[in-house]
């Protein structure tokens, strides 16, 4: 029998997915669960980009250009520009979902061993694509008593070595719902210039800032544009995480010449979803306006209702829709499993993503887990109040 | 300026794209071009595929399972049946194309420097999946005169090292149009058996096979369980390349639960192309008869055509529906060039695909062009003339 790669051993399993047994056999019990662990949005897509599949004329459902048509790059490039980011269409290049355009990015830039500087907590696939690409995370712990924002600059410098080749940020965070303020950019952007790195950032929660807060771009720095590559995709945006589109956006030219060519070796990126997403970028402002209060009182309802456990931390988000919640357990994957299994009110019950996931070094946040609010404001309440109870009881 | 990765260096550019420039220079000229060069069918895809998007009843565009719905997948595994494959629903993982099916294969059973033996002519995104996957193709020449047909299996065996993890086949092939015999495939399978590889086949073409001859499966060959990965796509068989969905089929656990690891870190397949592909499942048998004689005779007439051109070889096609030839030039490159920049008749001239970038050895094939036949019978004699014409007149 032949063996499989030991990349493929590596390969980690998603954090979620090791419970979704438990999740099932809770469902065949006849409990209800609130889903705290997910980051499908329960907001509705724009009716316009439904709607623009509806009505396709198309009689051959052909490839598009391996880079995404001129006139949809063309339309994001007005999208950006109305957010204070200045890119020409051929900046861009549409990916199959923000997964594919941190694919291309990694192999664009780094080789086998290199590596790539991330603020841990972070989004648990960035595991799984640095395996697949054969890089290693070089982790920077931020911490919970900060809210995870940016680790002194120091402690990214020291990290630095010759097989460094870029530092990777996801601004707004999943999962830590942090938002980098413009001066903590302008650190990373001084920084990737003097040791001539890539600075990555995963924007993909742009839209998704609270208070009053303004997201600021690394595509809005200047002097960096042979050293800034923006990760995007529609998925959050617009709440259609199943279409698969996303881009990678960069002023250098050698990036861009460099991922036209893994995009072109998979030949396009699918094409009714392009079809909705181009249309998606016509979804009016009150879309949005209400979207973002909508989260920002969930994120309220959350935040107060958690402040009523004792003995928890909670890291306040002000952006996306994840908040990191550390508990008095030792283990969160068991917390996680026994809430499932052996845990209900009413026979209602949650399931929360345990954090370990999410960071690279060893043992960290291992008592943490991600809360993702994606549910409505009822939900949240009674969702919170299950974990309250659960934790008066839980024994590890 | 940070540097790209080698990886993204030697990358190649697809075979094509470097001519169309020149393609778009003829056409500014005003002329016709027939587009001999690409692998995009003509034909319509089956209206119940393009319906199915249209009365979709979907609020939120959300992810579907990393592998594809249940329901999905166990359709995939009843069309296997009718094609004499038995498989399991869990036997499949849906992917992105069935280019991502292959990045799947790959990143499952190889690590960087390991080899896999490829006959050459092959498709040339092969190339660039194995620089991706930083993996070494080791070739071995097919010939023109044999028609493509596998080279003796000790060509093969004589290639295997500790570093060779598998064997890959395209049937029928792109770019040759070989279909393999049953017996091809059986001595493939002994070898990979006795050496312990992986038999990888891409058999997106199944369906396209001529003259009453019926394609053969390394999924029908018994005791290749643990050894035998398919590669599979709906882009040709419903003419929907722009959906972006195939499969990786095996039926070896430890394959599919590591495959599985890099479909959860990119999430999920496209969820409006997954609701078409499933509706193209119930696409009616007189769909494909219909296809299939076309393109039968679309073959005739080429081939026809073609034999009336003095001085060329050609690879006569059993399946798919390209056509490999072997011109009397010295660098087709320079030739598919000419015919775009400084050739025509009454302003219409062909853009062929150089075989070069379908070789993996330096220098072969540098003579031969593809040709697709995926234009109608009329479009096709017009083109072949243009091409005897030109050789007529052409130095080198």
């Amino acid at each position: 029998m032949p063996s499989i790669s030991k990349k493929g051993q590596l390969m980690p399993q998603s954090p979620i997915r090791k419970l979704v047994p438990f999740a099932e056999k809770a469902y065949a019990e006849g409990k209800t669960v609130y889903h705290l662990n997910i980051g499908q949005p329960d907001i509705k897509t724009p009716q316009i980009a439904l709607d623009a599949v509806k009505v396709h004329s198309l009689d051959i459902l052909a490839y598009t250009r391996s880079e995404g048509s001129d006139d949809y790059r063309k339309k994001i490039a007005n999208y950006y520009s109305k957010n204070n980011i200045n890119v020409k269409h051929d900046d861009i290049i549409v990916t199959t979902g923000g997964s594919e355009a941190l694919l291309f990015a990694f192999g664009s830039i780094m080789d086998v061993d290199d590596e790539v500087i991330i603020p841990e907590p972070f989004y648990a696939n960035y595991n799984g694509f640095s395996t697949a690409s054969g890089v290693n995370i070089v982790p920077v712990i931020s911490k919970i008593e900060d809210n995870f924002a940016l680790p002194p600059i120091e402690e990214f410098e020291k990290l630095i070595t010759p097989k460094t080749k870029a530092i990777l940020i996801c601004n707004p965070g999943n999962p830590t719902g942090y938002l980098y303020s413009k001066e903590e950019i302008k650190q990373l952007a001084s920084l990737v210039k003097k040791h001539d790195l890539f600075l990555i950032a995963d924007e993909v929660y742009r839209e998704f800032t609270y208070d009053g807060a303004k997201h600021y771009s690394i595509m809005e720095e200047t002097g960096l544009d042979e050293h800034a590559i923006v990760i995007d995709s529609v998925s959050k945006r617009y709440s259609m995480c199943g279409a698969r589109i996303g881009c990678l956006v960069s002023r250098s030219k050698e990036v861009i010449q460099t991922a036209l060519k893994f995009a072109q070796a998979r030949l396009s990126p699918p094409t009714l979803a392009q079809i909705a997403s181009e249309a998606a970028l016509a979804t009016p402002q009150s879309y949005f306006d209400d979207v973002i209060e909508e989260y920002q009182e969930r994120r309220d309802v959350l935040i107060r209702e958690l402040k009523s456990i004792e003995g928890i931390k909670i890291g306040e988000p002000k952006g996306a829709f994840y908040c990191i919640v550390e508990l008095p357990v030792k283990n969160s994957d068991a917390f996680a499993q026994w809430l499932l299994e052996d845990f209900h009110i009413d026979n209602e019950t949650i399931m929360v993503a345990p954090a370990g996931g999410f960071y690279s070094t060893p043992g960290v946040g291992t008592n943490q887990i991600r809360i993702a609010y994606v549910l409505n404001q009822k939900s949240l309440v009674k969702a919170v109040r299950i974990l309250k109870e659960a934790l008066k009881v839980y024994k590890d």
